[in-house]
């Protein structure tokens, strides 16, 4: 099973890489650029047969690990 | 029009930070886990009303300075 994770700074909090990029490409002369907001994409393989408890234990990993769950909201995906 | 990017490292190259949340999630017990893989995932606004003109423009982006395109590959989404 694949798992695909997507981490992403919540809507109120202030991303500093987002602005840093968003501030380069207006540089560079994309000055169509609005709002840049920058997270982390994560592809894991999961070696489970059942998908509802592959499904929890994503979620465990994600709450522990994958995102810092103050500033940060996952969503995920599972394949196969 | 609202752009998605997806910047991932590409297949043969090495990527220790997806390495070392392997090495954390086998030390927290979820020894289910298999291969990390991390990348990066963009949301970009573009005041674009031209889609194709805004998908060149995009592909610009990427190429000039959101994916490394030497070690990195970069999937897009365009919506709206």
């Amino acid at each position: 099973m694949k798992a695909k994770v997507f981490v992403t700074i919540k809507e109120n909090v202030l991303d500093p890489q987002g602005n840093a990029v968003q501030g380069a490409l207006h540089t560079m002369g994309f000055a169509e650029v609005g709002k840049v907001r920058i997270g982390k994409y994560m592809e894991i393989e999961l070696d489970t047969a059942d998908r509802n408890e592959g499904e929890q234990r994503l979620i465990a990993m994600c709450e522990k690990l994958l995102a810092n769950t103050v500033i940060e909201d996952y969503r995920y995906e599972l394949e196969g």
